[in-house]
């Protein structure tokens, strides 16, 4: 066990919004929502799955929506504790901890907020060990967490229960209508298990290891070294391609940013050209009619000059960005995570060939 | 206390569908399962509101969606009984009486199932004494009863309980989104009530009203009566307009079946023409420009010939129609009661004024 302090939180937030692949909402936000509770005198204690004991119960936390409404509808800060107190209620139990839905921009910063306001640990890991856009794509529900029940709270008051649900994708469909319907934004508490079923099913240690990579930036960055360079020491994988966005499309279709990007090489890749499909996060790099990286590998876009993670939402015509790709957990490469997670998911008929 | 037999169906279908104003669904398709049940050895008890005590837990059944739902996806049967069962167990208490939703086409129907299937008895009322489109307008909301915690199950297992809802628009909006999510009809369990609230906000003894109401159209066939004044002798009100159906404008928006039907007078009435608006139910009469008959009161389509209740997903040009307008319950006309189910609350910028 180990307490985050306001210093930790820089590196969390640039490391995560990498691992999100361009989703999970805005990092900056996330962050000043979270230390702002420090600064309040609220902790964060953060417990290592192998912590975790079989009388433990955890709730997974996150936010639900899109990217884009977290800039246009700032969040009342409470609605994912509020959504696992609804839950305690409903099930007439206590959690002992709290474990991260997933990485991402502001959402790795949720769960962490969630311990500091329940006072509760929160577990290092999450459920994706990067960001995805639905609810079903999360281990602890792909290697058999119970989808109910599951509770969904918004910033006005509402407070959702989905006692049962046929299967995880019915838990996403039903709670992401609530939560369009309730704004494009909501608190989420979900999957709950004892401490076996989060240990065996947990991507472990994505806190460090956000940590480790942000870390990498900031330092480079101080010291005049390439902050790319840096970061991919930490996290492995490569550098995909350096270029300009040329082209953004992008739309709000039911409630989840959706759209694709242009990049045109630039330096030794002049003369390239790739373009990346999103919803909420990167899926699939197209470059010569081929999707040459698909999903569940890391998509991530960072500025070239400074290695700052561009989520989707911010995307536009002339940044210099370097396209990183970052290998994904062992968890997410096996027949049964890919038939979640993997591009056929997705609605693309490729398979998944692991791209680094 | 008595119970509902095999023959009280059909006359109850009939007045339930007049009162139902166009809305609640198939009446045929709820007289059906209705009578299934009872052929299995159920019983349908029904209390009168006068019966109940304070210590009474009752919670109101219905089913939501929109009626052109109802044709297209036949519903399982236990959706309705589902909900309540939800409720019960998020509440940890038992209920020991069902509350109808709304008198309406199979709509009526849905609360004598759940009695059926719970073996709970079912109150002589309901809550609008007629068929509204929202949930907000049932009047042990309107009068002060609880809109949480409620809770929609569907045909496949999904079971949703809204723990705590701003308002009873609020409940409207978040259980009408889940309904759409699953195929556009659910079953709903709403506004748990003891006896004393019950007894103070319900529309009273409009089941006997329908049966009633449906007795004198039945026996008016049998005689060659002219069901349609048998029927008004009952009920109250009066013929408006006897015609043709000449056009129906009708399209599915939010999961409700809205459009405007256009009746052109015959015989006497040769030289008139009205269009009707509905949403799910029959809201406005327009003629010569004016709207002349509003919600509260209760506009009913019955065919001409057999006094047979027309509902708004039936509607087709060439019917020979009597359009009626019958008085509203007291309990609909009080200003409190006009702020939620008058002309404004639909969006008509003219006041009600009563028109029978």
């Amino acid at each position: 066990m180990w307490q985050i302090t306001e210093a930790d939180l820089p590196s969390i937030a640039i490391g995560a919004a990498i691992l999100g692949t361009g989703g999970g909402g805005n990092p900056y936000l996330g962050m000043i929502r979270t230390r702002e509770l420090l600064r309040a005198g609220r902790r964060i204690r953060v417990i290592d799955p192998e912590e975790l004991t079989d009388a433990d119960l955890l709730v997974v936390s996150g936010a639900m929506g899109s990217p884009t409404v977290s800039y246009e509808k700032l969040a009342r800060g409470d609605e994912e504790a509020e959504a696992a107190r609804a839950l305690e209620r409903h099930l007439g139990r206590r959690f002992t901890a709290i474990a991260p839905l997933e990485m991402g921009g502001g959402n790795s910063m949720a769960a962490l907020c969630v311990g500091a306001q329940l006072d509760l640990p929160v577990v290092n890991g999450d459920g994706m060990g990067r960001a995805f856009p639905e609810l079903q794509m999360i281990t602890y529900l792909i290697y058999g967490g119970s989808p109910a029940p599951s509770a969904v709270a918004d910033d006005k008051g509402n407070r959702v229960v989905i006692g049962d649900v046929v299967d995880a994708r019915w838990l996403e469909r039903i709670a992401r209508s609530v939560t369009i319907e309730v704004g494009g934004h909501a608190g989420l508490a979900t999957a709950v298990m004892d401490g076996a079923h989060c240990r065996a099913s947990i991507i472990p240690h994505t806190l460090d290891l956000a940590h480790r990579i942000g870390t990498a930036v900031l330092q480079a960055r101080d010291t005049n070294a390439d902050p790319v360079d840096a970061m991919l020491s930490v996290s492995g994988g490569r550098r995909y391609l350096r270029g300009k966005i040329v082209d953004v499309e992008r739309r709000l279709a039911r409630g989840f940013a959706r759209g694709r990007v242009r990049v045109a090489g630039f330096g030794g890749d002049a003369g390239r050209s790739i373009s990346i499909d999103f919803q909420n996060e990167n899926l699939v790099i197209w470059e010569d009619g081929e999707a040459t990286v698909t999903v569940p590998d890391l998509i991530a876009l960072v500025t070239t000059d400074r290695g700052e993670p561009v989520t989707t939402e911010v995307l536009r015509y002339g940044y210099r960005v370097d396209v990183l790709v970052l290998p994904c957990p062992a968890k997410l490469r096996t027949e049964q995570a890919l038939a979640v997670v993997g591009p056929r998911a997705f609605g693309y008929d490729v398979d998944y060939r692991p791209s680094v």
